[in-house]
C-alpha cells in the first residue's frame, strides 16, 4: 500500500497533535507524584498511562476509522494484537513508568504508524524536558521542528553506550543483563541508562548516544515511533544479533552507521 | 571557626553569580560540540573546562583573597591540594566531561564551599536543563528557588539506584563494578547512570533517585557542592561501607534517611 507524502504529513500532524494533548496529562502527573503517598503514586501511574491512550486512540480513530490500533494498555488488557500491512498506529502513551513514579525527568509519549509492517510516521514527546521528535519516512528527522542527524563517531571505544537492566529480576535474566554490560564496558566509553527505550532510540537520533541495544522490553510500542526517527536522522536499527529488525521481536539496537559492524561484532556472542 | 548565617548567605550569592556564569560558557560549548570533529570536541573540553575554573576561580578570589581554593583543573596541573579547615572552595567547573562532548544533557558547574572540613555551602547547576541546585547548611536546600527534599520511599526493594561504570577500564575494576551492579540490581526497582557525580547528588536531594553510591571518582570536587545539598534537604551522605562521609577519600553513597540502613547492609559486602 503506497502513501503519498501529503497524506504522511497529516499522519504526523495528527500524532503531534495527540502526542501533546497527552503529554500535558503527562506533565501534570509528573509533578503530582511528590505529594501523593507510594500507594498512590503506583494507581496515578496506571490512572495516567489509560487515560492517556484511551485520548490518543479515541483522537486518532476519529480522524482515521479504518486504521488499526495496538496500544500498551489495550494489549495488556485484551492479549496480543498480531500486526498487519494495514496501517497501524501502535502507541505507548507514557515510556518510562518507574522513571514518572520516582519523578527522573525520562518519560515520553510514543507514537509510531507503521503501514505494510513498516514504520512510517513517528513522534516522541518528552513533555518534562519539553523535546518533541519527529520522523517521516523520507521526510527527515527533527527535534523541536530543527533537523537532527546521528554521531559522526566511527569508533566503538569512543562511543557513548545505552542499555537498560530491565525489568525482570530473576538470577538467569540479570546475570545474563550484567554480563554483557560487562563484556561491552571493555569496549565502548561509558553507559548511560535513562529508563526509557524510546528516548534512548531518540539519543541516537540526534547523536547524544553512539550505540543502544535492549532486549525483553515491552512491545512494538516501545520502539515503533523511534525507529523512523533513526532512520531518517541517518541512523540504522537492526537485531542485536546483526539481523533485520524486527518489530514485534522485543529486541532492538540502533547506532550511526558508522559503527555499526563493530557494535554488531562486540553484541554477537551474547544476545 | 564559626560563620554567622549572613555571611554564608554572601558566599552562597558568589557561588550562584560564579556558576551561573561558567554554566554560560558550558552551555555555548556543549551546542558547539556538534559542528566540530571529533578530535576538536576534545580541545574544546578542556578549554571550556578550563575557561570555566579560571572565571570561577579569578571571581571568588577577588571577593574572597584569604580564602583557599581547590579545583579539578588546578590539582591535575598542580598535584594534590590539601584540605585544611581554612575556608576552601572545591570546583569542579565541568562535571560530565562525557556527557558534554557527546551532547547528553547531564553537565553541571559544582561549587562547594568547606569551613573545618565541613560542606558549608554548595551550587550545582545545569545550565541545559536550567537547573540550579542550592544549599546552605543550616539553611535549607532549592531547586531553581524552590525547597526541595529527599523521597519518602521507605523500602529498598522500590528505590531506585544511581550508580556509575567509572572510567577505569583495567579487568579488575570493571569486573568489580559490575559485579556490585548485578547483586544490588536483585535488590532495588532500577537502575540510573547519567555519568553526572553532583547530579547524582541532587538526584538524590530532590527525590528523583533513592539511593546512589559511587567508589573511585575524580576527587572532592565531584562532591562538595552536592553534599550539603543532600544534606540540607533531609538526606543522609555517607561512605559506602556506612562509616562516616570523608569528602577526600573519593567514596561517596547518598539515600534518604529511611533505606540508608538497608542500602549500606546491600553495599556492605562489596566495598
Amino acid at each position: 500500500m503506497a502513501v503519498d507524502e501529503e497524506s504522511k504529513k497529516a499522519f504526523l500532524a495528527s500524532a503531534i497533535d495527540a502526542a501533546q494533548k497527552a503529554g500535558e496529562l503527562i506533565r501534570k502527573g509528573f509533578y503530582q507524584t511528590k505529594h501523593v503517598e507510594h500507594k498512590g503514586v503506583v494507581d496515578l501511574v496506571t490512572e495516567t498511562d489509560k487515560a492517556c491512550e484511551e485520548l490518543i486512540f479515541t483522537q486518532l480513530k476519529q480522524q482515521y476509522p479504518t486504521h488499526k490500533f495496538i496500544g500498551e494498555e489495550t494489549t495488556a488488557a485484551f492479549g496480543t494484537t498480531e500486526l498487519t500491512d494495514d496501517p497501524t498506529w501502535i502507541v505507548d502513551p507514557l515510556d518510562g513508568t518507574t522513571n514518572f513514579v520516582h519523578g527522573f525527568p525520562f518519560v515520553c509519549v510514543s507514537i509510531g504508524l507503521t503501514i505494510g509492517k513498516t514504520p512510517e510516521v513517528g513522534v516522541v514527546y518528552n513533555p518534562i524536558m519539553n523535546e518533541l521528535f519527529t520522523g517521516v519516512r523520507g521526510q527527515g528527522a527533527f527535534l523541536n521542528g530543527n533537523p537532527i542527524k546521528v554521531s559522526s563517531q566511527t569508533e566503538l571505544m569512543s562511543s557513548l553506550l545505552a542499555t537498560e537492566a530491565g525489568t525482570k529480576r530473576d538470577k538467569i535474566t540479570l546475570d545474563a543483563s550484567t554480563d554483557r554490560i560487562n563484556s561491552l564496558l571493555f569496549k565502548v566509553r561509558s553507559l548511560r541508562m535513562s529508563g526509557s527505550c524510546a528516548l534512548n532510540l531518540c539519543g541516537i537520533a540526534c547523536g547524544r548516544l553512539d550505540v543502544f541495544f535492549e532486549v525483553g522490553f515491552g512491545g512494538p510500542w516501545d520502539v515503533a515511533g523511534g525507529a523512523v526517527i533513526v532512520r531518517e536522522a541517518g541512523g540504522v536499527v537492526f537485531d542485536p544479533s546483526g539481523a533485520d529488525f524486527d518489530i514485534t521481536a522485543q529486541r532492538v539496537a540502533a547506532s550511526n552507521p558508522f559503527v555499526k559492524d563493530a557494535f554488531v561484532d562486540a553484541l554477537r556472542d551474547m544476545v
